[in-house]
């Protein structure tokens, strides 16, 4: 009988983020794993298809047809499901009194006009649209809802890309130092971004020794990141994005490029961004642009930012990293379920 | 004897670029190579170092201090040093009599006070500064010299960033369609980019799985795109740009980003393009943006330049990838030296 | 109107190694590629799906249905398809008139109970098994017909592990140094060996940062490593092979083991591969063993083999590596089709 | 006030091992970390190093020149030096009263006759040598000391290619099944392996898309799995071993042949194994040899081995993996001092 206070369940199990949510809470002294699901891993065992300590691995992996009835049994829903699949399931989680944390896109965006545009569905829980919390705790005044996190029914974890975008030019908005209109970024993320997808432009022989970019200008983080940036400059923002895929397989570095509004100095930019995360409980370190790296975070909970003040270019480059997986999804969500529950993370900036 | 009518030295010839000039020379039935030069392989024969076919295998490599010895004894000299070797040896060549094409950046910039600020020397030949004719053919009117590539004594053989940025931007400024002064690029090369050099950031262990920014906004191809740009431009332009290390070995993307500053279509934007490169002589081809990878022109002599105007953003995006070695530095030389001998290059479109 | 005096079609020109081939019969002066097939570039221009130059770019693309009438316009026919399309088109491209190198491994095993083994088929052919000339010009001994490749009708091209397998070991067997029965094969080559499959296992995800080994003792290239070397040896051998697949593009590396079975010095043993080796046709190599690696020899047309004697260890050593898309499979055809149209074969030991 | 019952210094912290070791240790609730020692690292705190959780971030690196002072302090030393090092320090640490563990070779080898020979020194402490205990928990029949690991004062921890070794040929040696004269092996490495050295053949440029062989039959490892085999077979035994670079970061896998020499079955070879490793204790895992891959134990302390008869070439081919950094350094280290310290390891095969 397990002594751990609060029980969740993983539905989407089997995917990267999945398997790595799993591992978080496995380890957590504050939950206990009660239920997992994916129709890929069904009937097996957990710790047949996964590497994980102690009785998680004895957990029978359930069909996804089961999320309800685990829900029911369980404080905490996490969802690392596609983001229709995480709509449609949303209603009937919350119903069955569970409180969840949404890894897909799904309860991002406020705007339910941008749904049918950049995923390609028209969103069938509005109501739950506007419940939902922008779980990105380094940026609270992203959050978008008067509810906290803590207190939140709701948690839309952000996006990867999302996340180290966010990060990076949030200081910059919120003191209105640069341009709004006039926001650019490079992003450039490992192949586990892409989730366990087999298809040929995913294979070794296409990405091996290459670096495409893809959906040039039709990503759908641009209006998450647009939403976001929003809320904390009080002001529209229009970032243009660019991802592009990397011979890696974990990790991804944005490289954010913006004009200067007003007078300022490289001093005064860097207090920007020690203000904004050099804090006890930021999982963001603030370091010199040129040492953030994809190695420095990856494997870790960490996000890595740097900002260049280029005077005579009146412009500012901000370089950001983090583990997509991680930081980019399943520790971020840790940190949304542990604020949650009022419970410590468990990871902090030295513990990869 | 042989009935090559041009004869060539190479001086340089163990880095990455000299290597990949001696094969393109070797293999081109216009040029004579007969003489090579290169400190570390100096005495050995040129075949015993690098795979190479023919008569040329079986040269002795000499050592630099024989520099002034081999132009005597060239039509052309192709200098494959290090800048500053580059514009030490640069009036002795000429005085020797031979033609010479510098892969270089010694003589690159026009304005002399970039020189210590980019590449920390004084320039000690300002007047060969100013006769060197900038080399990149596919853009001629960023040459800034009345003499053309074909009459030219000495070509300054353009930057490996620099040719992929200048390809990209050249037909946006050269038609005013984007503000000169909010021109930002990202920049990711392969390790061969570097050079030979025995570094522990250049090992495997710092490489591999990671992608490092490095000299945000001070990188010394800057100057060089700013200068090239102005000339297409006719006025002032100001790019920012941040070059990152790939887990790669050969090749370069570049992904640009504009403000557009006048009212243009899509059809505009592209037709610019095609209208620039699609031509017989032409080694760059234009593409979609999506289709433009690091993959796509490795191993080959090409640049491709894809391009996407975001109307609702006000923005611009080009998307530019070269074989660093290649059109960055060797082909791009043979094209130049080719020019000067009004032969063919030899190599085309479908030719890698 | 081609002068090019053979004229030459290319069946499954699609794959990696087709591609390969097309590109180095386009460039050989004795060749006239007059068609290529394809289903997967069915209609299409060839320059369209590959980077080739010339005239080869303009050619169209055949069906597969459509191989018995090309081979009836062609003097030669290369075959890189799989081993049942070979077995199936064989008849009829012979009875079109063309002479055919297939480079697949349904004409390589002369015992047809070994068929249905190692390659899961009844071969529907024997007669023409029977007069197949095994095609690895640098060990005649292999051949295993009194016909040779220069008169040859069809010409089975070897496999890629087969041809560093043998050529690491024949010299060996030859002179009856290593015992037959106690050889073991360590094999290692890059994904493009498995062809342009889209498998979960050939994902950047799976084969990244991994090395796997596969078929332990079961891979389809044992039956003809030990026949080509029981044909060298003139007594039965038995091999032991366990290939593993590498996080690299291109290329492959042999380890072989053996057991010596008579008194013999270094001397003896390193004479032996030079007398087999240095030649002035061959295309083999030999070299230090810790020499011989893959970036040796990929992207070029050669082997490499190195041997090591332990004296102490009554053992011998060989390394031996080549690109699996070249050596082992498109220029060793070229190889054969240069040998039974006696031209040279246009690349060399310098040219990669 | 540390509560934690074992105080423990690392010397030689800042290479690849020690660096794992410390995370280890530091995230073990019996020890504490008091000490570190790196000439590397002198006088900057631990934690501006490495990512290291908790209070050991804090931890001030000495220099080597206070290992004697850090000795007396520590119940434990982990020695993660080069072997010459350990030699000379370890009389002095064990004079000041720690239990070692060394991770090098310099006590490992019984027969004083073969350090100059594989490790070019002639051995200093020969006294020390007969003491040691060789700490392969899996392997205990290899120890070669009736003194267990439990009690021993001075632990040689093995090495990375032995360690896959001897689990891999241990079960059927000890089983009398196979020639002890006729056995083969072929390893693969990541760069790691080779440690922090920055040299022209560990850059990203020789190491990327290649695989190399090197100390062809001289490895230093070879004599180190010759004694432990022996003590396992109670008879002499010579195995061959060459390995291999790998483009890889972490871990390793060895690919082991043998001659039967015994008429045995599939189903006999394979309890050999499950016998061997299949307990509570044990971190090596059996399974399919196709499955025993580097991916599954990488950054695991897991070692994972399989087997395959082949009856009809009376071969027998082992698979064996696991993270040259943990099961092959570091987390055998610490499954070794838990042993001396009488605690769980506090890892066990759920756990990466």
């Amino acid at each position: 009988m397990s002594t751990r206070p609060f029980s969740i369940s993983i539905l989407g199990v089997s995917g990267f983020a999945g398997t790595e949510l799993a591992r978080l809470v496995a380890a957590h002294p504050a939950f206990d794993l009660v239920g997992v699901a994916a129709d890929r891993w069904h009937g097996k065992l957990l710790g047949e298809n996964m590497r994980i300590a102690g009785p998680a691995a004895r957990l029978r992996v359930s069909p996804m047809d089961d999320a309800q009835k685990l829900a029911a049994q369980s404080n905490f829903v996490a969802l690392a499901t596609p983001a229709e699949v995480s709509m449609k399931l949303m209603p009937d989680l919350l119903a069955a009194g569970a409180r969840v944390v949404d890894l897909s896109g799904a309860f991002r965006l406020t705007n339910l006009a941008e749904y049918p545009r950049w995923y390609h569905f028209d969103h069938t829980a509005p109501e739950l649209v506007a419940e939902a919390v922008y779980g990105l705790p380094e940026v609270p005044d992203a959050a978008g809802n008067a509810q906290a996190i803590e207190k939140a029914r709701l948690v839309a974890n952000p996006g990867c890309y999302a996340t180290a975008a966010i990060v990076a030019l949030a200081p910059l908005l919120r003191a209105n130092v640069v341009d709004r209109e006039t926001i650019f970024m490079d992003g450039k993320s490992g192949v586990s971004g892409a989730g366990r997808k087999v298809e040929e432009r995913y294979t070794f022989m296409e990405v091996d020794e290459n670096v495409s970019p893809y959906r040039v200008g039709d990503h759908q983080h641009t209006p998450e990141i647009d939403q976001a940036l929003a809320r904390v400059a009080k002001a529209d923002v229009r970032v243009t994005f660019v991802p592009h895929l990397l011979p890696v397989k974990r990790g991804l570095i944005v490289t954010a490029f913006a004009r200067v509004c007003r007078s300022v100095t490289t001093a005064e930019v860097e207090a920007l961004f020690r203000d904004a995360y050099d804090s006890e409980q930021s999982l963001v370190e603030v370091t010199s642009p040129n040492q953030v790296t994809i190695s420095r975070v990856a494997y870790t909970p960490l996000g890595s930012v740097g900002v260049r003040l280029l005077p005579e270019r009146s412009a500012v480059v901000v370089v950001s990293a983090l583990d997509n997986l991680l930081k980019g999804a399943a520790s971020q969500a840790m940190q949304n379920l542990c604020a949650m529950a009022s419970v410590s993370p468990g990871f902090s900036r030295g513990c990869p």
